[in-house]
């Protein structure tokens, strides 16, 4: 993502929500609010949150410019001492969190916002775009990586993802999930991500024959040559050029490093190419495969053991192609009385589908003894104890009043902590396609104080 | 799109091809680029072309700092001439274009790119991201509001898209294809997008009741109330408080502006919710109708004569969501000789499907005299002479060696313009269901220079 920094980017209805507040003296009254989602994406059982830092980030330094305070202004919709009280706005609340990287499921809270309530409404906005994207494309990401292996997927996907910002926080993301390098310049120079690429069609095309472009290229490139085999024809020009050029190569004490396939049919292609690579007595020429491709596609490939040693995926993962939005919603779960007593809130909205659990609540995690592998979730009032050795909570503190409890780690640690994790998520409900429902259980005091209020609530409305 | 300033968003493999043509003595030679579509999204027939602005935008202002080229020396790839060459680099090709909002098919080059091959590959990845995605988004906004009406549609994507920087581009992009507003105060403030709102579930959750709750919006915005019913239930509680508070707000010379519908059958929901306001006198009240709408759901509302006054449009809108990504590439077509000819040039890769069309091209489109309506598009040579007075050339120089050829139109001409174009389309080439193909002719000059190059092409990579 880059550098968001200030609340403007929100929508106009947070601001309208906040004056009445305001005009109302409830501006400073404690809120907590829950950031969740209520399906997995992808068809799958679970998400990878991803985001969270950056929308901490965002929370650490949001502030309202001059400009914007005036547009504002211009709007004339809010009142002089609403503007004057948002010039000097400074996000001073607190928030729970789990951590970048983690397995979670539907209903669980992911952050848990405390604060005076018109602050916590004003960031619904950013909070839920940055990491419904983030962790969409992480969830994604860790589907293909899993699948492929966790060295052998390159994310080529910065021409076709939403926006450049879009890429940059895709290759991000991606990488979190399992990729293990990049094709964009901005997300290595900004994160440090690992680089890598071949070369396009039009390199081929700008010389007069393949081969004069396959030899110029290694030339340029003698240890990190990967040539593209598909501009005119695959198997009849395209791979006998490259073999020649890797026999040259070889003369010069050099490897051509390998050769890409991006269109056609990928499982025979790549089994002819193989075959006469090691014919040639390249056995160390590796072969990249890209064009169109997902976790589906490269489990059919594997199961049919390709020679592909490394997918180049794009489009399909940059833009979470089969799920291109996460359905994170934001919701109030309680409110601080004048008197201090915390009052639980709950929507019910025409039915169950959609209703919210009330509360400040924790989520617990059971792994089992032996293995460590995850056993199941309870989400439960935070106030519930849960024994037991093997079960631990979930969200911390990240940020009090403001400030950051701890400093962030990198997108290296993120991601190596990342594999552990998967690795920790039962195969049933990790895998792409009929995965399990894991198991989330709503804690007893929870589902008793839920359907309390419920109840509460009727009655109030029908007064 | 926020200011995207540096190329140092783009593939590495762009930077390392370049290096060879730079190594090679082939900086300076002119090329020819063609940005294109090979396939329409959403099961449809056509196009809106967006973001070239911003494409020209960036190519006018890009440059690598200081950072970058440490960044990029840093890799240990590029040698100390190449990046001297990079740190003084500055886009002096000319470009040539349609105009944003207008509608393309398949094929088409949207924009033509001219100058040092070098200048032309490196721009690559951006171009493509920024058309892809702004297109993208104006062929679905098209394909929503020519369905909801022109007036009728607000965009409320922010925390579903992609990113920040993809909320505020998609805005932009959803207001050019005929958004009426936004609810992203970011987008209203860049480009003076309107912006409209009404309040969250929480906004009902806060107070002790959700006739408390209307009531303290109302007196906060007695001309611009929209009251979200669907907090607790619909038509029992949300739909009888939103009378009552509309009531009080007559005695006060005020009009209850309108509701809003976020959950439940739509259609049954809303003749309710008429029938009963309508009951109550209150025939200026709109209706607001909101959650997870699309084309195909709106047609089917309005279909029923749904009394629905405006829809509020969020994730399938800003993500494109049935088809996130639109497949936008960059070929090259021609390369100038050393001796001042013209060489064109053509890609195969093993079939037909992918083959480009070669040469600098023209697209000539041919409407009927009487209605205005479109007829057929032609892409030609350039230098083929098209005659007719109902046949005009769509691409025009704008961009002159680096050079902007005339100030942009803002976003509110771009609609209005729009529209008009849209209008223009066969009804049957635009509808949501079942488009039939726009014809699309390939000019006989065309025809035969790809068919001669083609044998040329396959006869020299055999040598």
């Amino acid at each position: 993502m880059t550098n968001l920094k200030s609340p403007i980017f929100t929508d106009l209805y947070e601001l309208t929500m906040m004056q009445v507040w305001f005009q109302n003296d409830m501006a400073r009254t404690e809120a907590c609010f829950d950031l969740f989602f209520r399906k997995c994406p992808f068809e799958g059982e679970y998400v990878i949150a991803a985001g969270i830092d950056d929308a901490l980030s965002f929370l650490k330094d949001a502030y309202f410019s001059e400009d914007e305070i005036s547009y504002l202004k211009s709007l004339d919709l809010f009142e002089e001492t609403f503007l004057e009280l948002l010039s000097t706005w400074k996000f001073d609340g607190s928030v729970y969190a789990i951590k970048e990287g983690s397995v979670v499921f539907p209903n669980e809270p992911v952050m848990r916002i405390h604060g005076p309530i018109i602050s916590c409404q004003l960031i619904e906005t950013a909070l839920l775009n940055i990491v419904n994207f983030e962790s969409l494309i992480a969830t994604k990401s860790s589907r293909v990586c899993s699948v492929a292996g966790w060295d052998n997927v390159l994310e080529f996907g910065a021409r076709r993802a939403q926006g450049p910002d879009g890429a940059l926080s895709a290759s991000k993301s991606a990488y979190i999930g399992g990729c293990a390098a990049t094709s964009n310049l901005e997300a290595g120079m900004k994160f440090g991500i690992p680089v890598r690429g071949t070369h396009a069609h039009s390199f081929v095309m700008s010389f007069d024959s393949e081969i004069e472009a396959f030899r110029r290229y290694a030339d340029s490139y003698p240890d990190a040559t990967i040539l593209l085999i598909d501009t005119y024809n695959t198997i009849n020009y395209g791979l006998p050029h490259a073999i020649l050029v890797g026999k040259e190569m070889e003369r010069s004490g050099n490897t051509l490093a390998g050769v890409r396939l991006d269109s056609g049919d990928l499982l025979s292609l790549s089994k002819e190419t193989r075959r006469k690579l090691d014919e040639a007595g390249m056995y160390s020429t590796k072969i990249v495969a890209s064009g169109d491709l997902d976790e589906y596609i490269i489990s059919t490939l594997t199961e049919n053991k390709a020679p592909i040693d490394t997918y180049g995926v794009g489009t399909r993962l940059v833009t979470g192609f089969d799920s291109p939005a996460l359905a994170g919603v934001y919701k109030l779960s309680a409110l601080k009385n004048p008197d201090g007593t915390v009052s639980m809130r709950l929507k019910i909205t025409n039915g169950e589908d959609k209703q919210s659990l009330p509360g400040i609540k924790q989520i617990y995690r059971t792994y089992d003894e032996k293995s460590g592998i995850m056993l199941f979730d309870t989400i439960d009032l935070e106030s519930k104890v849960i024994p037991g050795v093997n079960t631990v909570p979930l969200l911390s503190l990240v940020l009090s009043d403001g400030v950051l409890t701890s400093d962030f780690r990198n997108v290296h640690e993120i991601r190596e902590d990342f594999i552990q994790v998967f690795n920790k998520i039962p195969e049933k409900v990790r895998r792409i396609s009929d995965p399990e429902q894991y198991l989330v259980k709503i804690g007893s005091t929870l589902k008793s104080a839920q359907k309390e209020l419920q109840e509460q609530y009727i009655s109030r409305q029908k007064k």
